[in-house]
């Protein structure tokens, strides 16, 4: 369903579909995001891509895949924002950088959608700075897709670390922008949305938690999503829903606990196989077995936390990201800018009356508000 | 070093060593209860219990189970906590409860620990009502075991969810609880505690959390534990920390995310070891690593949250476990009233000078606590 409508999304729109590419925040180098752009690139003829570096870097790494041909323009940059830089520093002084420049391609409406391996922080400063929030948005999340036992393979959850706060009414706000995300890039109708806490009884949780379940509720048929209620950290990879809201601190912590005791499992399933001669040889005989575990699990598949809220798509790939990964957050932000999801994430928010918005009185008394 | 601890303090005591054990909370019925009660009997002689129940359920249990012949008194109660019970209404009319009554033996000094499979909330309503807290503790807190990478298997992760807030100085009393917990629980003379946070630099994360980073950077050798800083979520299973210091909000959602990526991982690794007559061959011959893998990281190892800054060891066992997942909990009880934990764990909070509470004045000056 998802495919139906990117296409016709697509045939829609007379343009070939760009993404812009940040090339230079990965921990593994331009070489390894080049590797990923090409990976992409040989699956999907009608991509093209605007690629930012120093230009001696990147022209030769496109000069050697052939895929790549024609396919590319650079955008000489030399400056680079380094993981541990602060985000107010460059704020300020990210300009001439890789990651500035891939956000400003997106801001020219020149690119479709933008990628980024660097760091979060100063990645999610330089695009509000840069795109600046849709109307009626408070505060822009990251959406990061989970691995669940759902028939389509993955959940989404909402916010896991663009702000370490979120009140109620940005909670409905992240429920109305997981259906958005859900609709466009899970090609489901109908999400089922439910509300992160430590227990599903309604008396449980913070008092933002109980504000938030009921406006949840009330709003769910103008949001056009089913609301099922609380949900605990062991719904995350349920069936039982689509879309998982909570605050950035909440959210960030469950994503590396999820990815963390994943991969204690899967070293752990490693010693259990190197134990002994014996082992050894099941492990052989299990391979395929395991393989097809590995497919499910693999962070690489589920690479690419979206900022929703601003006027533009960004995709955050995990900064270790191999070729593999890299590829997988270049087909989300095509997949994104193809079905133009900015665009119909504004609509879903504008079309919710939202409580609280009304009046510019209103948004005056409302002190908590940067 | 643990178990040469718990011997000199089992020696120093003259009395047996006794838990008190609630009956009646579990969803698997009081059958499962008594044979964890007897399989932990198996391995430990020294060891006696009191059981909390209507009397003409418990004798024919316990009449079956030789091992518990001689070492079980049984306090007839009627009533049962229900899972969906709400904490107030069991603290004003849960007298007459297995819970209560469980938690009773401890108040009496009759026992020198608990367990329940019972209601978490309820359980922890009513052992703040008839236990107490400590001195100086303003919240008290549960505290898991969590797999890890560190020699002994186990992390300590507090609080999993006695309380949905905690402030700074909070967050620097678990540490001090943590660290007494680790030394008598784990044998660890000087754990390491990091702080859960989003990110590791100094910057990030809510202003509670930098106030309590730096209480905890200058307490650390008044408490006697080393601090490591910030950690996160994937951080939580990992060998550079031995606890894990959070409010119990997201304690809560880590915990409950850990045990379900666990659990689908289980699954999946199932479904693919099942798919194919080839792959089913494969996992015959896999059983032995997989079972290796089961074991270190099978839940039932891990039961036993204990409410720490009480005047009294509570251990909270899930309310589904097996006998073997009880009999875990009772090992655990057992091995903390062997230590006299209780006491030492007063000794430590009440050794350190914390901020804030050394006069009626301050007290009184801070609206926030209940």
């Amino acid at each position: 369903m998802a495919a139906a409508q990117l296409t016709q999304a697509a045939d829609a729109g007379a343009a070939r579909t760009i993404v812009s590419v940040d090339v230079m925040g990965s921990d593994r180098g331009p070489g390894a995001v080049i590797a990923g752009v090409a990976r992409y690139a040989a699956e999907n003829d009608d991509v093209g891509f605007v690629l930012h570096g120093p230009k001696d870097t990147l022209d030769p790494l496109i000069a050697r895949r052939k895929k790549l041909a024609g396919r590319c323009e650079v955008r000489h940059v030399e400056g680079v924002v380094t993981m541990d830089a602060k985000p107010s520093h460059v704020m300020r002084n990210g300009k001439g950088t890789s990651m500035w420049s891939a956000i400003e391609s997106v801001r020219e409406g020149k690119a479709g959608a933008c990628v980024s391996c660097g760091n979060t922080g100063a990645l999610m400063a330089v695009s509000m700075l840069r795109l600046r929030k849709l109307d009626g948005i408070n505060r822009p999340a990251i959406a990061c897709l989970w691995p669940s036992r759902n028939e389509g393979g993955f959940n989404i959850m909402l916010d896991v670390g663009a702000d370490v706060r979120a009140e109620a009414d940005d909670l409905l706000q992240y429920a109305l922008m997981g259906t958005s995300y859900a609709r466009n890039g899970l090609g489901l109708d109908r999400p089922r949305i439910g509300l992160l806490n430590v227990g599903t009884e309604e008396h449980k949780g913070r008092s933002e938690l109980k504000v938030a379940h009921d406006l949840l509720g009330q709003m769910s048929d103008v949001g056009q999503y089913d609301y099922v209620g609380f949900v605990e950290g062991g719904d995350i990879p349920s069936a039982r829903v689509d879309v998982i809201v909570t605050d950035g601190f909440t959210g960030n912590v469950a994503l590396k606990t999820g990815e963390g005791t994943a991969t204690l499992i899967r070293d752990f399933l490693k010693d259990a196989f190197e134990a002994t001669p014996l082992s050894r040889i099941a492990a052989l005989l299990a391979l395929t077995s395991l393989r097809r575990l590995s497919a499910r699990i693999d962070p690489r598949r589920v690479n690419g936390g979206v900022f929703l809220g601003l006027n533009g798509t960004v995709v955050k790939s995990h900064g270790s990201a191999d070729a593999t990964g890299i590829a997988a957050a270049i087909r989300l932000a095509a997949t994104l800018a193809k079905s133009r999801f900015t665009e119909r994430l504004a609509a879903r928010v504008a079309s919710a009356h939202l409580p609280g918005q009304d009046g510019a009185g209103d948004e005056g008394a409302s002190g908590k508000r940067a």
